[in-house]
């Protein structure tokens, strides 16, 4: 209702809504006492146009509420998108997933599935990824498994039990923004580990961790988000070694660990682990549908029980229907063979990627050379800025994400991730090259003391 | 591995993971220096058994974690069980949901609903709950939509945004463990409103309101869980013009407001409200299908970009296959059809719970009267516990929730929830039967002063 819009009388609403005539009549004076209703006489009652006092009452939102974050909440629509680390949607193998959801809806299991299920995930679908961790060395005795809302959701579990105000936190950094935002929230005290081409930075690395103490640390050893990096299998046993030292819980975030393009696979820090100290996360949104959000963490059962007890108060638990069609999609075999092709499409998206950087961004501008995964990252000239080339660029077409998102320090302002995971060659080729020419433009501009160098030695 | 395995030779490791076998013997001989390896001479690399150091280098998850809460993760299993607040599965309209869940999969759409969403919400659920509120008068102008995983998310997004620590809640008082948890672990400063078979108990909450300043008020207006009680018109009047006169936003859960199953049904706060402090939670969850999380806010839009901002950084998004699935089922006119099923069956059941009551409760056992929902509380004669009875009742094949679950102050000993919602006529009649008994027999033993009165004053 608006303001100056009549009410039914209080007979007429009292018979609607089967109330007594007094009760309605005692309401309607009550409003009108409050200013929000105006009785006018042989006309009937209206609601109040607002007056000062109801403006005056009115929450003010913006001022109850903190400031809005500053980072993209949905990806640019950008004629070529490096924006948006997600998988070709052209690639999704659709006639098998009909198929494998059709039979799910159709089986007897569909009623159980419809109803409320257990914090800790879908029975089969836990029993699924328990048995088959086991057989890699990827679930040890003792261990126990949560299902979650994809990754992110696993990492605001694990912030909600391990960190309180101030808890000290080793994050890789550069680092994905969605893993920097869950423990900025959590108010830990992030302490960065530099991660580059070369993966970890691990020099200084023990008198860090002995002068900071940090409850956990969080890492990302295949094809980390952004670089690309890898770590390689020393770097793995130094992290090890590091955190037994300090006695320090390991999340290891496996997310991109099966779209290795080239190269061979590493045994994960839970596989090499003795001792018990990692925590694995997991999900099928990046190698299947991220429409669906079904991850998973994997460790300890004191810390699973803690974790189950965390998603309850969250959201009660993951949607069943969604794990009962990803777990069939898995054990058929089709996840498999979806893997396989993926592995396929990628590895000659990443040789595009990379003969494009190699065209038109070397020498100038710096990039790693993933081996897999969905992004690589770059190094802008000084002094260019990635958040102006992303101006520049998004006038032209072309999207990326500007460092400073992925930094612990809203540092890297130079660098942009370049996510290759969902584009057609012919893009990946047309916006690398316009990328490259902006920045030669600019550097054009924002160097003139070096291109008139030479100028003013000729005058 | 286990302890004593015999590892790969080196130059068998090296040409098996494509390594160089230098790389491959740095790594052994640091695995060894770690104490993990231990090489013998002539036989090879061995995988060392658990040393004394390695079992202090291992985390103490039980020391690092904070205690479980005592709460249940999930339902008992008993005969009769009163615990759980859910919908019969039996009522599951499955021919119309599969049929409707087969046409999502198959539409053109399946793909986009297959990528990654936005953290708003499904865009066609969302528009549709938008346009469907504003025929209703539940969405004002300037209001807007967040999707949700079932109602439980939107209240711990709520509380994320809105409450830090020491912040001042109102809540009612018995309430929703769930609930009191998501504040419980924001660290709000809970004042309880208490709320009984009348409604709310208003008297004196204004200068409880003026005197705290409540940054919030959470208040199911409809058949509230645990209660079942509902709020008259005058009540809602009231609370709008207490709410109003301190300028604090209501948050109104409409989780059970469809479930009315006798009299009849009156305006919401958000309907009925004219300033605009009304933040409104409801959710497919209690009157369509658990095991599929979809819930939603409706608000003020400032509101509503910072929960959607709170969302990204919890789970990105809600599952899209459940939304799209859901939308068909609302947008078909089954889920109206279901509804009134459900009213039918749910009609019923109260009045077989309450005929149950009145013949093994009365007068003994006082218990609400509630005009829908799933749920009503009784209260014990004393000196009975109703911890006390459920050890017993749980031994007979009985289950319920005993009051302090639901308890700001943990208290309500006296007080159980009975759970009707998803039982069959004879099971409940049974349960209750099985229940009165239990307190007669506890009060004979309890009691053994009054009835041992007569005896001394005969001897």
């Amino acid at each position: 209702m608006q303001g100056g819009d009549r009410l039914p009388a209080t007979r007429e609403l009292a018979g609607l809504i089967g109330l007594n005539r007094t009760t309605v009549s005692a309401a309607y004076a009550k409003l009108e006492a409050a200013g929000l209703l105006e009785g006018r006489v042989g006309r009937g009652s209206f609601v109040a146009r607002r007056t000062k006092a109801e403006e005056f009452s009115k929450v003010d939102w913006e001022a109850l509420l903190p400031p809005l974050q500053s980072f993209r909440l949905s990806p640019v629509s950008a004629a070529v998108n490096f924006a948006s680390s997600r998988p070709s949607q052209e690639s999704f193998p659709l006639a098998e997933f009909r198929q494998l959801a059709k039979e799910v809806v159709e089986s007897p299991e569909i009623a159980e599935i419809l109803q409320l299920g257990s914090s800790y995930g879908y029975g089969p679908l836990r029993r699924y990824l328990l048995t088959e961790g086991a057989k890699t060395g990827s679930v040890r005795s003792g261990d126990d498994v949560l299902i979650t809302n994809g990754c992110q959701q696993a990492l605001d579990l694990l912030a909600r039990v391990l960190v309180t105000d101030g808890t000290p936190v080793l994050l890789e950094d550069p680092v994905y923004g969605g893993l920097l935002s869950v423990f900025r929230r959590a108010g830990a005290n992030i302490i960065p580990l530099p991660v580059g081409d070369a993966g970890l930075f691990l020099e200084g690395s023990e008198s860090l961790v002995m002068q900071h103490r940090p409850r956990l640390l969080v890492v990302t050893p295949d094809f980390q988000n952004p670089t690309g990096s890898t770590l390689s299998l020393e770097q793995r046993m130094d992290i090890l070694g590091l955190a037994r030292r300090a006695n320090m819980p390991i999340v290891e975030s496996s997310l991109y660990h099966d779209l290795r393009y080239s190269g061979n696979p590493l045994p994960s820090l839970k596989q090499l682990d003795t001792v018990g100290n990692i925590v694995s996360i997991g999900s099928y949104s990046k190698i299947a549908f991220p429409g669906l959000r079904v991850g998973w963490v994997i460790g300890p059962s004191p810390l699973i029980a803690r974790l189950a007890e965390a998603k309850q108060a969250s959201d009660l638990h993951s949607d069943q229907l969604s794990q009962a069609i990803l777990l069939r999609f898995a054990q058929s075999g089709e996840l498999g063979r979806h893997i396989q092709r993926t592995r396929h499409l990628g590895s000659s998206r990443l040789r595009t990627v990379l003969q494009s950087c190699e065209r038109h961004f070397a020498p100038l501008v710096r990039f790693t050379r993933p081996e897999g995964g969905m992004s690589l990252w770059a190094e802008l000239p000084a002094p260019l800025l990635a958040e102006d080339l992303l101006r520049i660029a998004e006038s032209r077409g072309v999207s990326f994400l500007a460092g400073s998102y992925f930094s612990v320090r809203r540092g890297h302002h130079r660098n942009l991730r370049i996510s290759f995971g969902g584009l057609p060659h012919s893009e990946i080729e047309r916006g690398i090259s316009i990328l490259g020419s902006i920045v030669r433009e600019q550097l054009q501009i924002h160097r003139p003391a070096e291109y008139a160098e030479p100028m003013t030695a000729l005058v």
